[in-house]
């Protein structure tokens, strides 16, 4: 059976992320869904991500007077309606048609923002004329620092707000489902961004992993390079461990996305939401803390920001709704998300989200 | 296929709640069934709190003298034959024909109590004549504070001898099930104690939630200000955390009931029966405690007065009886949990309530 | 389908016990399946006793000299061949038309023990003259003292070497199983060695489990009374609670059974195994300790006695293997119980009953 | 359905351990399968093990220098290209007519290395010629000192590198799906170097397995005996116990196997992974520690090491890969668990396996 086409009207029964999860499988072919869903290895940290925000339990309050809540959000300098973010997601046309045109439409028209991939299917300076707020730039490393800082150059010039340095995936990771698949990109759909795969130098014999594509990784050395190079605010995705958050703030990044990829490059690694106390205690309150991987619910946004964040992209989900209804998927979506938190936030007894702290989780 | 009519005998299979809640399917049609049976969002904690009882574990004591056994309990100057009461449920008009009555008239007959909700489908005067026992009357707040002591005027007048009022549900809560099956009230079946809804004043383009719903909520100053203007025992429904339990008691509450509402409002708040030992400690022994959110059995009613609780209140279990067979079937639902809690006093050698405490709960 | 009847010969794939539980299904009709398999309310507890042994590990020795293992055990004097008792199930003859004679023959056959019930289906002189071993007497307290006496005193005059009072059950239990099947004895089997069930004198209109059966049930006082009248070795079987096993021993009692009654009585009570060592520690080295409930492995009987038991006593497995095959399929398990001990002993690096302790099981 | 042949070429959907594993039940009859899969009892044991590593979280290290990362591993003055030794399986003949000769062929060609089963079904002598690396050759007690020690020097002659002496299976554990399953030999298919199994001389009436097979196991004294007659490395394989892993070292073993034996001697012992740090405490670095049971990937791997294992054995995955396409797929599968392995360290910003430890892992 080939794909349904993306749907004009929202369907009454679409009323979650999870809904639209479901729904877009009818959407997309077996090449598009492998890639889209599937996740490193065994895919359990993809399922882990999930399966922490479903587990954390909330301890709301109650009989505050509310009648002011709102769910604004300042970062970098810039003011978003509401703490979600689109996370960049490679190749967006393998979705829609439109591709990430529509996500930054729906993004903008919702007052959120997008971080758009090096990997995007549209020219990254006609995806950030469609954004009524202000985009950033998702940075993966080109080998060399000077194509890096050439779409870094490219991205200022086009006004991206914020550069978004990937460094969790200096190899794509072991994607059975994918490989199972035989996941390809369709012709007509590519990373239309860049000029050309960077060449893979290895050594005759010499391993494919360590003496190829390590090759071509960034290292801290680059980032302070680059970090040197631009005036953006510069956050690096993808950080895991509490002491490369340290590195990172000491070599003057401006925040960090605790993410694991949404479980597509290394499997087994933890939940992202449990490792965010410890980031916030050992970075201060100064320092930008994003987080993703699992947010399905605005009850999931909370809790990312009652553990320490500032605010949290979201992946799969806006990409499953793009399959659905293309941009119009992607704003409900994004409203649906919002009344969540905002629903969440009113039953917590948080006004805004500088009041939601710790003392709303439950421990443990 | 349409709903089976009720039953007018107890089929001699239904031999625990359990049974009522599969049986009840085929008595009610898909709106009511997704009314009844669904919770908020992913309906983790309608799963957890009757979890929390099943994992609980007891620890009994043998060979005591209990031949003078029993189950009283008094609250508030009225004594129950037994610490089972019906929690307020909306609309039981469209689980059976004669509604709140038929419940009234069965906690009265089997000699517990029950808490009238605000949205009940017939007259609260009517309801309260049904009673053999002294009923309770749950109060949604109506906006505004004249409005709300109107309802209480009129609760006292018809002698209803506690007020309990909710104070965890300012919205509805994002009922995905509901939403999903289009959820409506049927013709014919009506708040019918209320003159009108009141209306959502927003200022257009803000937040439904902040900028509506949060209006009309109540807030602890509302809480006092009826306090101070009526004698009736006065409970907060929908207590999770301590420190509100705290601000009840202080501002002259006379009980709460640690609910989540039985997840119906915010999904992923803690199962109650965790949560009751804290209570206890926090407030003294003087306080009245109620619980309600997943008890099924006598022996969760047990448990949750070994956690700290002096009754507890039933919702969904007696919901499935009064659809299978009227105010017969509410009538034998309490006897078959009455009798489990008796059976599972004199089997951890307890005479009366007062004798259960945290020493017959294993830790943990 | 009538059940098939039972086999004369062991086909070669029934291994384990569990292979007994699975065949049995079809050698029974439902009403005796329900009884047999049945547990209290939700059959949580039963469920436990099972996992509780399966999610034990034991941390075994190696390289040991075992040439001289054996399994003896030694209990009030008689020597068993090893530490498996069969315990106490009333109207064996639901299984199989020899009933408890097939048992006892069994039990003596492979050298261990056997508890005959209070509810036999056999004369108890009978089922003691079966036996080539010593058999213990279970007591259900008979409501009154000296009808309980008289069937102590046919115990110890047709040679029982031990007397085990059950205490954790004045009242047979919420056996929803039970009571859905509509369960009932059928013609011609009955508790033969009873003269009549005693009255439940209730007041009318009073609680028929506290005015009606705990009026019959026995208290410390009586115990004391029984321990004054016989010399038997008394146990008390049913204890969970430490502070019981401590009055237990105080009185004089000579051991006793930590037991839930494989979960038949009253629900959600802990894993018998769990408790085993807080009972040791407890009672100190000198007390006789058994345990029942989901043994199903030697390598249950070996952690049981890792955890303090000087024995185990087993239930429902060998009434699946007496379904199955009569004393020859009872036979069979013991063999097969044993031999999987045996072979428990000898991986763990343990020679005898008393090299084995709380050494070999991982903590946790 | 009779088994399909090997095949003679790769399938592209075969990208993972797992994969080989559902693919190869085609390629064997129900006989050999029940062998190969099975396990003690209820299989817990070999559950737990895979289990463990899929629990085990790891926490990665971004943005370091790996461009001269490699995975290489030296055991006793002997380099390997990778830590995946292969598991000593018996019987290799009933997954592929080429049996062992095939496995030493495909561990050779990857750089790894392979110890032989004394229940080897082709002659050592012929595996070790077929090998590019140097064997290990794993020793069954032979009942009798110089039986044992004859079998040794054959080893030493043919130029096996060291010696692994199973010690965790004295007997040959329930294995009730074997048993089930009538598992046996199948014509043509034996333990070819091995003149005749050791006769068991039980007492008549004696358990056989005490008096019988214990009679026939090694203990501490003949491994004592053993090691001051041969100069190749000894390893214990089957030690789950620190105080055994003290005793082996003491008595001058080079190393150990954590190991339950996948789980196919004694269930419920626990998962090996969880077991490593505290030998790796106990015994100090510069003792050789091996672990096996559950690995499955390339991850597995990298978290054995660094839970403090020196190299790691595979046991049934290659099995699998054998059945289905011989030595190319036990090549393939090697190929493909370093790959993980490669990718998992570059993930984590590991350049050796010296550098991989504990800080990679989360607690708990
Ligand atoms: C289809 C897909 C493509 C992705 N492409 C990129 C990418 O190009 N750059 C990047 O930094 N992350 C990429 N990610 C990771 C996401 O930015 C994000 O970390 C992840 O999706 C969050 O988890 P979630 O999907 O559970 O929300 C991709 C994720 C998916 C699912
Ligand atoms: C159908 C339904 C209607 C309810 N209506 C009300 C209500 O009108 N007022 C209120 O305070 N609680 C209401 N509740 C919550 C119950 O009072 C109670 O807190 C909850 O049902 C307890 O959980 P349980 O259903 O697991 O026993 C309702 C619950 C259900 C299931
Ligand atoms: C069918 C059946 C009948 C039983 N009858 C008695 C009885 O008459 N007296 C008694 O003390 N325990 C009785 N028990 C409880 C057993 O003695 C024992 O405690 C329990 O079966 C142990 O658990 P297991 O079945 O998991 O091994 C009975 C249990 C079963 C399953
Ligand atoms: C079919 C089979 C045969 C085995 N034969 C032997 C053997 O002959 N000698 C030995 O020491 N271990 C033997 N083992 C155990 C393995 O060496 C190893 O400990 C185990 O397979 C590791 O677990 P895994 O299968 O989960 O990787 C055997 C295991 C299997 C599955």
């Amino acid at each position: 059976m080939s794909p349904l086409p993306p749907l004009a009207a929202i369907p009454h029964d679409l009323v979650a992320a999870c809904d639209y999860e479901q729904r877009a499988r009818a959407h997309l072919d077996d090449n598009a869904w492998a890639y889209l869903q599937g996740a490193a290895a065994d895919e359990l940290t993809a399922a882990a991500n999930v399966d922490a925000f479903r587990r954390r339990r909330l301890l709301p309050r109650v009989l505050r007077d509310l009648r002011h809540g709102q769910t604004r959000c300042r970062l970098f300098g810039d003011e978003f309606e509401h703490p979600l973010l689109l996370a960049p997601l490679a190749y967006q046309r393998l979705f829609h048609p439109a591709g990430e045109l529509a996500s930054a439409l729906a993004a903008g028209v919702m007052g959120g923002g997008m971080a758009v991939s090096t990997l995007a299917t549209c020219m990254l300076e006609e995806i950030a004329s469609q954004g009524q707020r202000p985009l950033w730039f998702q940075l993966y490393w080109q080998g060399e620092r000077e194509r890096s800082l050439a779409l870094v150059r490219r991205a200022e010039a086009a006004g991206y707000r914020a550069l978004v340095v990937t460094v969790d995936a200096p190899l794509s990771g072991i994607r059975n489902r994918e490989q199972r698949a035989a996941f390809r990109l369709p012709p007509g759909i590519a990373a239309v961004n860049l000029d050309a795969t960077p060449e893979i130098s290895a050594t005759a014999g010499g391993s494919p992993i360590f003496a190829g594509l390590m090759g071509l990784a960034p290292t801290w050395d680059d980032i302070a390079w680059l970090r040197a190079r631009t005036r953006l605010p510069l956050l690096l995705k993808g950080i895991l461990h509490v002491d490369d958050g340290r590195l990172a703030r000491d070599l003057g990044a401006d925040g960090i996305v605790v993410s694991n990829h949404g479980g597509r490059v290394l499997d087994t690694t933890p939940a992202t939401l449990d490792l965010l106390p410890a980031f916030r205690a050992a970075l201060g309150d100064r320092f930008t803390l994003l987080v993703d991987g699992g947010i399905r619910r605005g009850s999931d946004v909370f809790k990312a920001i009652a553990g320490g964040a500032d605010a949290v992209m979201i992946g799969r989900p806006y990409a499953h709704a793009l399959a659905v209804a293309g941009a119009l998927g992607v704003a409900h979506l994004l409203k649906l998300l919002r009344e969540e938190l905002e629903a969440c936030m009113a039953l917590c007894g948080c006004a805004d989200l500088a009041s939601i702290d710790a003392g709303y989780l439950c421990p443990g």
